[in-house]
């Protein structure tokens, strides 16, 4: 495949995973009954929080900064939700949940490449898709009042950091970076989608009283 | 007016809003029995954290880095809160919200302002100026551990973004930047009291179970 | 005592507040039943958390990022906490108190020796050591859906800014460096240690309704 065709691909996954995650803050926002500006908020958080932090902890400049599209697909989609979700019934939820996945592994796996080109170390790249792939769900769940889903029960974190592992092995093996990019996005989107389908959940570890 | 009556008077807006958003912050610490030192850290997080936000997103020095008299007017207004005020009714509540609308409305044209100093695009400016009108009253209300009210029933982030973006306009327009400033600032203000005054509040986005 | 003995000591000094704050998250993650990820999450916010707020505030490189180790230490003892603690009495809650509290005057000290380092105030230097001291514990707390308790009941902000207060007066008054790391730590440690004993605490600054 040509150069131009991989940044092509990764600019449209980037997107989708700019939409899914922004998808998931305007629903939750309508949980907790936010006013149609709230929503915003909550969906750019959510959909830009995680790789904000990335990018501050790099010292990179911040990704959304240069460029209006990713604001724009944010304010598109909280419009689009609010218009027509009233109920959850209304949500194709199963859709929501794979495209979801979706994000999940190419934000954690474009962030692992990220840090890679900036001649980080394989841990710091892994620990880069992590941050991206969880932080803005951890920020949506924390100003909605909850402790967060991800970090409890679901199969969710492991996600990013398996997916960013594999692309950082790969690399180091001397694969192709197309190569590394697709399987290790692949592995991690039927890895958390397995986990949805069978529910799959790690073991809470409890301290009891 | 001359150019030094102009930044004498941001300079004095400017400490106005640093004031009136640490007031809130130290009376919300005083709702929630904050200690002497929880009560300066929640004043300091509401009245810097918008503006410190903004300034690691545009990559700039935190602003006030190399000044401190912020700091100062921090300490001093939580001090003067804690000495002086042990109900609710000790505090002219009209008053205070009339301060903090004109810190709400000032941070976010001066913060789009710099934004636009800094080179960057009209949308970006707006989200800045947002940014710093909020950011800090959400981080105030998630420490206290409350949905942050205004995501939810206050006619509060939309003030920010009205005023943020009128001056992104006036400025496009060609305007001189006192008039841009002023004429923006004012409507802010102006859409913030009467949003007080007659209770306006946005229709909640509400997704039923 | 000669340099690489100082630097030697600072990087042991180190170490153990990185794994006492961690110790510190992992408990708490175990407390609210968060999955394996969560825990190690959780551990790295508190540790490096406020350590990271600095560095992103004063606009240098943040210091875990071009070091692996500080991230084996949190994994390793995530792990350990997860193998081997399964009720509160298991761990000798004296114990990581005291190791607590090594952990917060260092981090206080040190970070406000980073800040005089890089030519800040007194004033800045020791609002650096306070940051570096609570902002992980806060996260952490907020995280959980709790309002920190090291800003309402524990006698804790103080130490941090206590210590880091003493570190800037002793070198102002032109002590070696040496003597006023250790002094200005031994006497946050003691006053944390003593807090802890005898029980202090801060009146609370209540607003009655």
């Amino acid at each position: 495949m040509e150069e131009h065709h991989i940044s092509a691909f990764i600019e449209y996954a980037n997107s989708i995973a700019i939409v899914a995650f922004a998808l998931s803050g305007a629903l939750t926002a309508g949980h907790y009954r936010l006013d149609p500006f709230g929503v915003m908020v909550l969906a750019a958080i959510t959909a830009v929080g995680g790789g904000t932090i990335r990018d501050l902890i790099m010292g990179v400049e911040v990704f959304w900064l240069s460029r209006n599209d990713y604001i724009y697909s944010i304010v598109i989609t909280s419009l689009i939700t609010m218009l027509f979700v009233r109920r959850p019934s209304h949500v194709p939820m199963q859709l929501l949940l794979v495209v979801d996945a979706f994000g999940l592994a190419m934000f954690a796996v474009l962030s692992a490449q990220k840090a890679l080109d900036y001649q980080m170390t394989g841990l710091m790249a892994v620990i880069m898709g992590t941050i991206t792939g969880v932080a803005g769900g951890i920020i949506r769940d924390i100003i909605c009042n909850q402790i967060p889903l991800l970090l409890r029960r679901e199969f969710y974190a492991v996600v990013a950091l398996f997916s960013a592992s594999l692309f950082v092995i790969f690399e180091s093996l001397g694969f192709s970076e197309n190569f590394s990019l697709f399987v290790s996005m692949i592995c991690g989107l039927v890895l958390r989608l397995a986990a949805i389908y069978w529910g799959f959940s790690l073991p809470a570890f409890a301290i009891d009283d």
